[in-house]
């Protein structure tokens, strides 16, 4: 099962490359203006109205420059040099809309786009571009009430290392005292790290917004580090979940319930991850159900009504991908769920494919159903 | 007052450049090894037990590669390609101790070693790597109990939008609910962002050190952006610090007391800056003496009697840089100073420029001396 798991994960991940929305391809409006996601001052990438990205990069004595993103099968997007030295170059088609990571092949090697922030993926930190969203308006940075994103560093005496995490306190954390808060702990995807949710998955921000509107009660999300075993490509093969559930379950939780303000029981506690970070909440709520009262798997496997027999009965099972992965098998999934008696709930977001514009919006859906006790 | 102070901010800047060590050049000793500001798995970029630098970057088709670091005046360290496709170089000596700043020139354009870790400096994210210094163990990661880094968005009506800022809080911050601590404000230099001193400055390991070692009285770190002009190089020319000094003293001070355990008066709030930092931190605390008790330029410029005089009294003013910048000047201005009564210490790095172990080690200077009223 976990071999399998693991082979639907990567072909997943392999969809992902093929993120432009449509085929059939408009004429290009020049209406392009930088991506949300550079560097201070620079003018490219830049993004159209369409979803069409457009990249500038300086190599005058370059042969080749070709940006990983654009069509599937393609190879991406091939750039031309002009006179000045710059080549310049635009995706064949709109793209998703939402966060995709690339990079620049520069004469056969791989670099990054110097126009653009670096976000972690794929085991690097690549580049990053923001295609405009008709709903971005969820994750904005507004002027409401902020939580705080807090780094932290826990002692982990199985790996012989302090480690670290990232923790989301609501705005009202510092206000009054003696409240205490549900935790929600939320995996990021392979080849990522702790950084991914906050940074290109906006988490924050979807909270900050959530609870200035009154649609969820106030919770803390705690995320960390969950590829413990070796990192390399292909790594993934040998995945133990050993070395992660122990980090997790026995050192990182204790330390959140020790050093943060937390109701520590199952019912007040879920456990959610993207991908693999799917796989990983799947393993570790089947294995310590008694932990975990609300289970989430964004783009990140099933659970069946055989897997959660015989254990304690989570109070919430969500199940979500984008429409361009497999949505059949997570509405299935689901719908055998409520049929043996368990609160399941499905999202698809629509148009989106293995990639972080589904999981924003699997956040900003999950978010609402947690902690309903 | 304020032109001359940029015109040597930029020279110290441009000596940056040349920070080998010595010019009698030993042999090479063959025991390199991964930098510790390596992208996880990555072998390159490799420093020896001498500071030898040594890079492998792979782009096959290239005409040429060239690394930024290297003797001063030679344009940096040319690498060779090799039949595997990859590009190798060493420094044509050892580096200085500490944390260097990077870039590739691949063909003509700038890009980052896609073997290192990226910090933000020169307004662009730039590759970093860590020559081992000889008294690296107060900037370690430690098995000591560790205060929190915590990410903080504050409103701000004077720019129009919520800014970011970093607050280091100490490991007592959450033990004892009823304790309220000193601040410093500390800021990075020109180019750089609120993410320095916590990233390549290590200021919360520094402080976790000396926390644990019962070195200092705990106090709290606050670390926001200083660049609140347009950016845009040779921008500090039109240097107004009208637009930061407002956002510091009456958004972001008034938000940390109201929403942090603070001693929100003078004799509890400190100003220290690095480089432009410096420049801030000597404008802004002789604009407003009121608000700060403790001032530090770190590499920033100097203060005189004269400038002191008839305004409030520091408690103490710490002036330092590193002893391949302009040590006389710093100790003068603090013999001129303590003959004219103040409490003035100056501290000079030795064997370091204009860089960023100057300026931890000066954290770790001055930290002991703060708050002791």
């Amino acid at each position: 099962m976990i071999r399998k798991t693991i082979a639907v994960l990567f072909a997943l991940a392999l969809t992902a490359a093929n993120c432009l929305a449509q085929e059939s391809l408009p004429a290009i409006k020049e209406d392009f203006k930088p991506s949300t996601l550079n560097q201070p001052g620079q003018e490219y990438p830049q993004v159209n109205s369409q979803g069409y990205a457009r990249f500038r990069i300086q190599a005058p004595l370059a042969d080749s420059v070709r940006v990983s993103l654009g069509l599937g099968g393609r190879g991406g997007t091939i750039l031309t040099k002009g006179e000045d030295g710059f080549w310049t170059g635009t995706t064949e088609g709109p793209m998703d809309e939402g966060f995709h990571y690339y990079n620049v092949k520069i004469d056969g090697g791989k670099f990054n786009d110097p126009g653009a922030l670096n976000f972690y993926g794929s085991v690097r930190w690549e580049s990053g571009i923001e295609i405009p969203a008709h709903d971005q308006d969820f994750y904005a940075l507004k002027d409401v009430p902020h939580g705080k994103v807090e780094q932290i560093l826990f002692p982990s005496k199985s790996t012989n290392t302090s480690r670290r995490a990232f923790v989301y306190t609501p705005p009202s954390y510092e206000k009054d005292k003696s409240k205490k808060y549900p935790v929600l702990y939320l995996q990021h995807g392979w080849g990522e790290d702790e950084t991914a949710w906050s940074n290109q998955g906006r988490a924050n921000l979807i909270m900050d917004n959530l609870i200035a509107e009154g649609k969820i009660n106030p919770f803390i999300i705690v995320m960390t580090y969950g590829m413990t075993n070796e990192i390399k490509w292909g790594g993934i093969r040998d995945f133990k979940i050993d070395p992660f559930q122990t980090v997790l379950t026995e050192e990182l939780i204790p330390y959140v319930d020790a050093n943060f303000r937390t109701l520590a029981n199952r019912d007040n506690r879920a456990m959610a991850g993207l991908s693999m970070g799917g796989m990983e909440t799947r393993m570790i709520t089947l294995n310590k159900p008694e932990i975990f009262g609300y289970y989430g798997l964004l783009s990140g496997g099933l659970y069946s009504p055989e897997d959660l027999k015989d254990k304690a009965k989570p109070k919430l099972v969500f199940l979500s991908c984008g429409s361009k992965e497999r949505p059949d098998g997570v509405k299935k999934a689901s719908t055998d769920l409520k049929a043996a008696g368990y609160n399941a709930v499905s999202y698809i977001s629509e148009n989106t494919a293995h990639e972080f514009q589904t999981w924003r919006r699997s956040l900003y859906q999950l978010a609402p159903l947690l902690f309903k006790n």
